[in-house]
């Protein structure tokens, strides 16, 4: 499979990809542009969650290949995305109980990258990201997983809490980490499970964490708040390992 | 306590702090400089271990703050080192068997804050890093410990392995994480101990593996190599919370 950036060039092509359902990282567009066309790619990368960045016409002749960007370039990522039944199917052809990570709004692409990392080598089946306000897979994650999305199937969904519910009733369980929670040793996190992660500011929302059927506090002796989001996600998945192991 | 940057500029001023023994992080010096002091900073810098950077003439003009940087520009942390004594004695003063963390080179200023904020929440009562080859505790370290900085405190030391020695005769038990070891939930990873973390690339070195008493497997299912060393060092010491609770 592998990841490779792509950039897109020109206001027909760049309105042709959101039009294909292509996934746009990011979109330079140059300042002050505001006719028709332009207004239509603004909007559709607002629909999309796409990061737009205002810069200069000099800064996009810079970035351009083709000499021909008529003031937007976007970058791509050729990441194929999977469908959230590709990576149940995946559990079932390794004859394994879904082992499943959410992740609520992760924006650090840097976490995003160490976390599919961490899914991968803790045999987890699939990483699910919502499509809003979260990192997408970017050059920076496909570089900070070190080759793990080359394996591990990434999906993205709509909406996360409305993902659980769907997954629910193919019998997987959910654990969310907060530190209002129980010791994460004193549950069963045993079976088919789903490990939500919440976003490093905020940790998991309100309407997700409603719909977990379990809620694990990792203990905190320190001073400070909070783990790094993606050493909590790794420590909470090997107590997932750990207790399916023993 | 806290942590902030500070510029030191000009070349007395700049011996004068490696004579005082304030840890400098960086130095930039002007490219082709060769006279006497510019040779003599250099020599304290490679002794020091600092991080040198040639620059031309007119990029220290522009860090310059004073306008006086005649050729040499240093970047000192405000932060102090702590004493593996201190270490020691905080562990006794909460009554507490010692958990420390050491780190054998990690280069990653964002691995290093991370490890040093999970060494605050799992209750460990110091960091140890080498003064060679490794990331000091610079202004980003600051930043991705979250605040841990302030509150755990961290030796620098010459020699790991020969602070290993000197740490087995206090009665300190070391593990070290390599993929050759023992499962880690087969280990006894009570009473007082020294958690070692490898580099990101190369992992625990050989003298230090050496000294180690036990070495710790975390059971890899996936395709990849290995964890991001934040995360290892993060799920490592959960495992010795666990036991340490239970």
């Amino acid at each position: 499979m592998g990841y490779q950036e792509q950039t897109i060039e020109g206001r027909n092509a760049v309105l042709e990809a959101y039009r294909s359902g292509k996934p746009i990282d990011k979109i330079y567009i140059q300042d002050g542009c505001q006719d028709g066309p332009v207004m239509t790619i603004k909007r559709e990368a607002r629909k999309q969650e796409t990061l737009i960045k205002y810069v200069t016409r000099e800064r996009l002749d810079q970035m351009s290949e083709t000499g021909k960007h008529q003031g937007v370039i976007a970058v791509a990522g050729a990441y194929e995305y999977a469908r959230l039944e590709d990576i149940l199917a995946a559990a079932e052809a390794r004859g394994e109980e879904p082992f499943l990570f959410l992740l609520d709004n992760i924006e650090d692409p840097h976490n995003l990258g160490a976390i599919i990392r961490t899914a991968n080598l803790a045999g987890a089946h699939g990483v699910i990201i919502p499509k809003n306000r979260a990192a997408g897979l970017t050059a920076t994650v496909a570089r900070t997983s070190a080759g793990a999305l080359n394996y591990t199937p990434v999906a993205r969904v709509t909406n996360l809490a409305q993902t659980i519910e769907e997954l629910k009733k193919a019998g997987i369980w959910f654990v969310c980490a907060d530190m209002a929670g129980t010791r994460m040793y004193d549950l069963n996190l045993k079976g088919p499970i789903g490990l939500v992660i919440g976003s490093e500011g905020e940790g998991v929302g309100r309407l997700v964490r409603e719909k977990c059927d379990m809620i694990a506090a990792i203990p905190m002796k320190g001073e400070i708040d909070s783990l790094n989001a993606s050493v909590a996600a790794g420590v909470l998945a090997y107590e997932i390992v750990r207790q399916r192991l023993i």
